[in-house]
């Protein structure tokens, strides 16, 4: 879907702004009816913050809702499994995803519980984080649990 | 353990004050080495962040951790999904509950993973979430995405 590119697009700027902020590049958006309605990057480095991966400062920014029935949420990279809980946990029944080469491994996790997963195999997400990984590992490594 | 009923006390003497300030009355402590590092409470009603369960909270209150290996996490309810695949994705290997009559479902999962998961079944924290439940049942059924 041309929409998907689009949305792809809104998540991938999120995610090279947070590269040029010092932080880990994976940016997100929920969209609503063709809308946006939430949008973030990690935080981890920016604001100290363990829990503000790109999808949960997504969440956090598109505020309460009563429902995400009708959600779509868009990530750059394969949701950890924070993430993938969450996605669960919230009831949004369809993620795109940008990549999964770097990390990835939940993508079953969501089929199982009914969500609808799309790759795109996007080679701007993957080179912005090869190039994290290869510049400031330890970040990376901290972010997914591994350090 | 004498230990895990003085943390339970200190994590539910968060519910309570999240329950005074309107709040959903879910509170949680990180504990390494005998020692409070992380301390929160649900902030759905208080922040408008539907991330903020009280685990959560909790965990972003602890800030970055190099390792979750000798952690122990202390909360009034059982773990929703958003909150079991944190504690599973930061490697956090024990889990002490204070109820799971309320809401409950994931200590299998979290068992499956490794993760030790003790039950506490507390009369206090059933109470504190028997009450809101009957005052402020929105409240309640959109924090567990059931609204």
């Amino acid at each position: 879907m041309a929409d998907d590119a689009d949305f792809m697009e809104r998540a991938y700027a999120l995610a090279r702004d947070s590269f040029e902020e010092g932080g880990l590049p994976i940016g997100a958006v929920l969209v609503r009816d063709g809308r946006v309605i939430g949008a973030g990057h990690n935080e981890r480095i920016q604001k100290g913050d363990p829990i503000a991966h790109g999808e949960m400062a997504c969440l956090r920014d598109a505020g309460r809702q009563r429902s995400y029935r009708d959600t779509t949420l868009y990530t750059t990279l394969s949701p950890c499994m924070m993430c993938a809980g969450t996605i669960v946990q919230f009831g949004i029944p369809r993620v795109v995803i940008g990549e999964n080469r770097t990390f990835g491994g939940n993508e079953d996790f969501l089929r199982a519980r009914g969500v609808e997963v799309t790759l795109l195999d996007d080679p701007r997400c993957k080179a912005l984080m090869k190039r994290v990984i290869e510049e400031r590992p330890q970040d990376w490594f901290e972010d997914i649990g591994a350090a």
